[in-house]
């Protein structure tokens, strides 16, 4: 269980029952399959969605074995497409441990995503209510065009912000907020407050993704864990970049254009990007989408996990980047 | 719409209205996946999974609008593990046009099938109830299976007949046993009649799918649209080598040792699998398949539908093989 929950006992408490109830899920005759799909669960991932699950459904009438199924599913179809999107990017690393793919293949990863997907349908619908299953579903297909869209625009030099926000809240946003609904929903808080919750993920979410694209420039394969400045050598052009290219600097166009990048060009990239003003500007914007979430969760009932949702966007979201 | 159905205009006219369904949830308002959707719609399938469905909901209260839906999923889904396998087996026509993959690229593909799996979930809860859909999730999980099966036992030559029933099980007849399963549960038949039509789809799929294997041996491009052989390229060992396989022919063993293959080793191994009788005892298990099929399919309470569900078997069937 990762360190981020030692201060909450309670919280952590639940997350490790909803380990165990989806290394129950993941029981398999293929004992293969089982043991790939729990080394998965045990990769000391942070748990931040079901924890916001649990935390959401602390606002209404809370019925563990419920939130605990309910959390299980947004971390299994959170797993699922981390599956998949190692598979596109071709990563060998994920949480410092060997992707399902580089263990067991490309095709292999391809349906283990696919059978996660349906584990997930499976436990929503002997848990949820059809309505939620219909807010998941829709959810989660729009969690997949912000992945297509990603894709449609790489190596674009024109992508705009617009484009740009529309990705990252299919691709993140959508399932923080999810995350933070279905806990809400399926708990019996009111209308207004459900869509309070679904406000905050998308405001965390959005923070969220940002900070994470901006190490992408300012960090080190240490700090975040995956190779610097990898995004840009596989063409996504995240908001730093975008930035600096409203500037339309010929260096830095005619930089990118000679893909595949080497390692001076990507240092070249990143130090123009500053130079011209995007890391700056992609901080200002995360700053506000992060201040946002504060209002929006200050705005809930107070209660003990009102405070805790509060500090947890703080660690997720007051890192140095 | 494939010539299958021109005799049977009742069920065409329903088959052509689910296509008119599944064009309306491929609706996106990015163009290019709307497109890429519809282009696997129209690609002229022969639209048995849901004319399965149609039938069996015949045995029943006929609620056109609602077995529309469940029809369409089996289609949706059936369509996303297409794309998926397109993915896994490199391959660049299906139905004789691009795949997915070939005009888009493997990343698109990946996540098309994605956002294919859970547009039917989407449907699924806004149709089914939640016992379907539960019994829905298992299936297509179970599916998945099927297909990580077959990836693990590639290039084994030590694979059983007992594993290749599993996984054509899986991978194949659980689609049609759900298709007549969901028509039929969904339209308040009884729970006999409802488990007998997923015996019936287990039978026909079986025999399908032993049939198509089969002609991986006997075809030619032309008449099953797919490369000659291209299963044992790929290490995909199916039931004539594997009852070739159960003689130890050394012959054969040193030629499969050899991966990959020549052309000329792919022929001399069919010759080979064809020898050691392996080609004849598979037809002999279809046909036990086949014949279990008509069995059931004649137990089922008489009406015009009966008798089409048993014309459509035999056009499947029948094939020379």
């Amino acid at each position: 269980m990762h360190i981020i929950w030692n201060q909450y006992p309670e919280i952590k408490e639940e997350l490790l029952e909803i380990i165990k109830l989806m290394d129950e899920n993941a029981k398999c005759k293929d004992k293969v399959i089982e043991q790939s799909i729990k080394d998965l669960i045990h990769a000391n991932g942070k748990m931040i969605r079901p924890a916001f699950t649990v935390l959401a459904a602390h606002f209404g009438e809370y019925e563990p074995e419920k939130v605990r199924a309910l959390a299980s599913v947004v971390e299994l179809f959170h797993m699922a497409t981390l599956v998949h999107d190692d598979v596109i990017d071709d990563a060998n690393l994920r949480r410092g441990v060997p992707t399902i793919q580089a263990k067991y293949g490309k095709e292999y990863a391809v349906y283990i995503g696919d059978y996660l997907f349906c584990i997930c349908f499976k436990i929503l619908a002997s848990t949820a209510s059809l309505q939620s299953i219909q807010v998941d579903s829709l959810s989660m297909s729009r969690i997949c065009l912000g992945e297509v869209e990603q894709l449609n625009s790489r190596f674009n030099t024109e992508v705009s912000v617009k484009n740009y926000l529309k990705r990252i809240a299919g691709k993140t946003a959508e399932l923080f907020s999810l995350s933070l609904y279905i806990g809400a929903a399926e708990s019996g808080c009111s209308d207004k407050l459900t869509k309070s919750f679904w406000r905050i993920g998308h405001h965390i979410g959005m923070a969220f993704q940002i900070i994470d694209d901006i190490l992408d420039y300012t960090g080190c394969e240490k700090s975040v864990g995956k190779d610097h400045a990898k995004d840009i050598q596989e063409g996504v052009f995240n908001l730093p970049l975008i930035y600096a290219l409203e500037k339309q600097p010929k260096d830095l166009l005619a930089l990118l254009e000679k893909h595949p990048y080497s390692d001076t060009d990507l240092k070249e990239i990143v130090q123009l990007v500053d130079t011209y003003g995007g890391i700056d500007r992609a901080r200002r914007l995360a700053h506000q989408y992060t201040q946002k979430a504060y209002k929006h969760i200050n705005k809930l009932p107070d209660n003990e996990y009102k405070m805790i949702l509060l500090e947890v966007a703080h660690k997720l979201l007051d890192r140095a980047y």
